[in-house]
């Protein structure tokens, strides 16, 4: 095969919102697998707020995308050549791929995807990676009890969506912090949280007294910032905080706004905890198939924001964080 | 009796440092005690830092303390009169008494101290509320495991210097952060801590790096502010930070600093928890006994840092917040 790829690569660190010039966007000739490798067709590509941290120097959970290397990124692809003894062309793969439209793999971090389960982009979100962190994070970390009352910010997201509609099946009150009315009335009239608050227009402190008079016992986070600091204001007593992400900092050009209400933590016997979703990887299946079953029984719903066309990649990421996309962003590179 | 007592009544809600103008100093006829009330002489009196918490108006773990209320503090007394079943005039006891010489108490939240174990004052420090709330915050919240690296700030004061020394009871490393050579000196020669770090002319992130290669397992904090963010910034992968108190905050006419650095709780899959001692109270006699026994053993040491003279209070409590105390700061009321 004599294919041509079509690959973004990490420029230079960006400072605040990252722009086209951060990347290079260039043609290159696709190398052949060598045994015990294999090729894979990248179909969709999953954009993610983490995506901004990778492109951060520094100590994180990762090591950052080096400068000159493919931009990283969640994806599924199908199988064109396999050189690997567990893959054989034609089968469907999610991994770790890149911004580009193929990819060779050693098969380390790659999984089979089973259309039959669901349709191929779900895969990415509500039965992807942003569900199983939707579901080890607000289950293992956030371990709410029947009754509890959950709150989840960045809720009409691919993880705080997933996140609020496990707290309902769990018997939990849910209320989701989203940014304007479509999501809000998203949330309650589509996936059955109990209220949503709109934090571009409503008073979320006061909000969240009101919809919350015995405090949260659970608050899942993504956004950081102000909105951490109003949940934390109206813990319950022995809360949990789980930290999931922080999307409101991520493009800080200053100091990031740590929470000053932190020592809510002291006063309600509370606690803040971290996570990330690769600690529970010989869970997924288990955790796949338990959600597979919630949305074969209708009570997992979820949206995808397909935006078409590798090219669009740094105008697409952007949406993740002018709060733009409707659902699990992600970007179809080709048709299966 | 016809007793004359002298008494710290809170007259305005201070802001920033509390000035003496902050309450009114009286003289006062004592009450005589009614039937199931006991009448107790003030020795010691207990300065905190978690007094100038209950100065500020708003919601807290406990009511603040009204305009023209006692002064709330923990105290040692000698009970010189008792219409208590429980109480006999010449018992030792412990309780919230308030800054003032005389308090008639119903005998709820009352304690016996006994002087057997260990000198009055002790009953105030080590084995009194602040070694409580080291014991419980450290093995309860904190969780050291032997070989873990634990970090204390505030390590030289009356729940920091206990906190550290468990730390080492239990087979840890520990390392103290504290303000100025003298009390570096005596954490690391006389309490027997590995290392201490002075905040004062040391880098204390780059020290931390120093002296905790691999990360700290567990930080105990007492002060909040810059120091919990130099921490933060190196914890180890499933680190506990316990949060104690905020010293640094608690005269801030500005708003709290949070800490930027919390996404590394996340990072390093780590909680941060505060924890409030009375929720303990059921084990108090549990934990002053293995105290007891550690401090017969010489294993946990304390110095008391004791002011004579309740009229001293307003200039007194500023040590705390100066961190001029040497050890476990009180004021001595009366002889016993």
């Amino acid at each position: 095969m004599n294919l041509t790829n079509h690959v973004f690569r990490l420029a230079t660190r960006p400072i605040g919102m990252p722009k086209r010039s951060d990347w290079t966007y260039s043609e290159e000739r696709v190398p052949e697998p060598k045994e015990g490798e294999l090729l894979i067709k990248a179909l969709y590509i999953s954009l993610d707020p983490a995506m901004r941290g990778w492109m951060n120097e520094g100590k994180s959970y990762v090591p950052p995308v080096g400068i000159g290397e493919v931009m990283r990124a969640l994806a599924l692809g199908r199988v064109i050549e396999s050189r690997h003894p567990k893959f054989a062309a034609g089968d469907f793969v999610s991994g770790t791929f890149g911004v580009q439209e193929y990819a060779v793999s050693d098969g380390k971090g790659v999984s089979k995807v089973d259309t039959r389960v669901a349709p191929l982009p779900l895969h990415l979100s509500a039965l992807g990676m942003s569900g199983l962190t939707a579901y080890f994070g607000l289950l293992d970390v956030g371990k709410p009890k029947p009754g509890d009352t959950v709150v989840v910010s960045g809720a009409a997201g691919a993880v705080g969506s997933v996140a609020g509609q496990i707290a309902k099946i769990k018997g939990c009150r849910a209320v989701g912090i989203a940014g304007g009315p479509e999501k809000c009335r998203y949330l309650v009239h589509d996936l059955g949280f109990d209220a949503a608050i709109d934090y571009k227009s409503d008073d979320v402190k006061k909000s969240l007294r009101e919809h919350c008079p015995r405090g949260m016992d659970v608050y899942f986070d993504n956004v950081g910032g102000d909105i951490l600091d109003a949940a934390l204001a109206q813990l319950a007593r022995g809360a949990r905080v789980v930290i999931c992400g922080a999307i409101s900092q991520y493009n800080n050009t200053g100091p990031i706004k740590g929470p000053a209400n932190y020592r809510s933590l002291l006063i309600n016997r509370a606690r803040m905890e971290g996570f990330l979703v690769f600690d529970y990887a010989e869970r997924y299946g288990e955790a796949l198939r338990e959600m597979a079953g919630w949305r074969a029984a209708g009570k997992l719903k979820s949206r995808e924001d397909i935006v078409e066309g590798l090219e669009t990649f740094p105008d697409t990421l952007l949406k993740l964080f002018k709060g733009e996309n409707d659902g699990k962003l992600m970007i179809k590179v080709a048709d299966a």
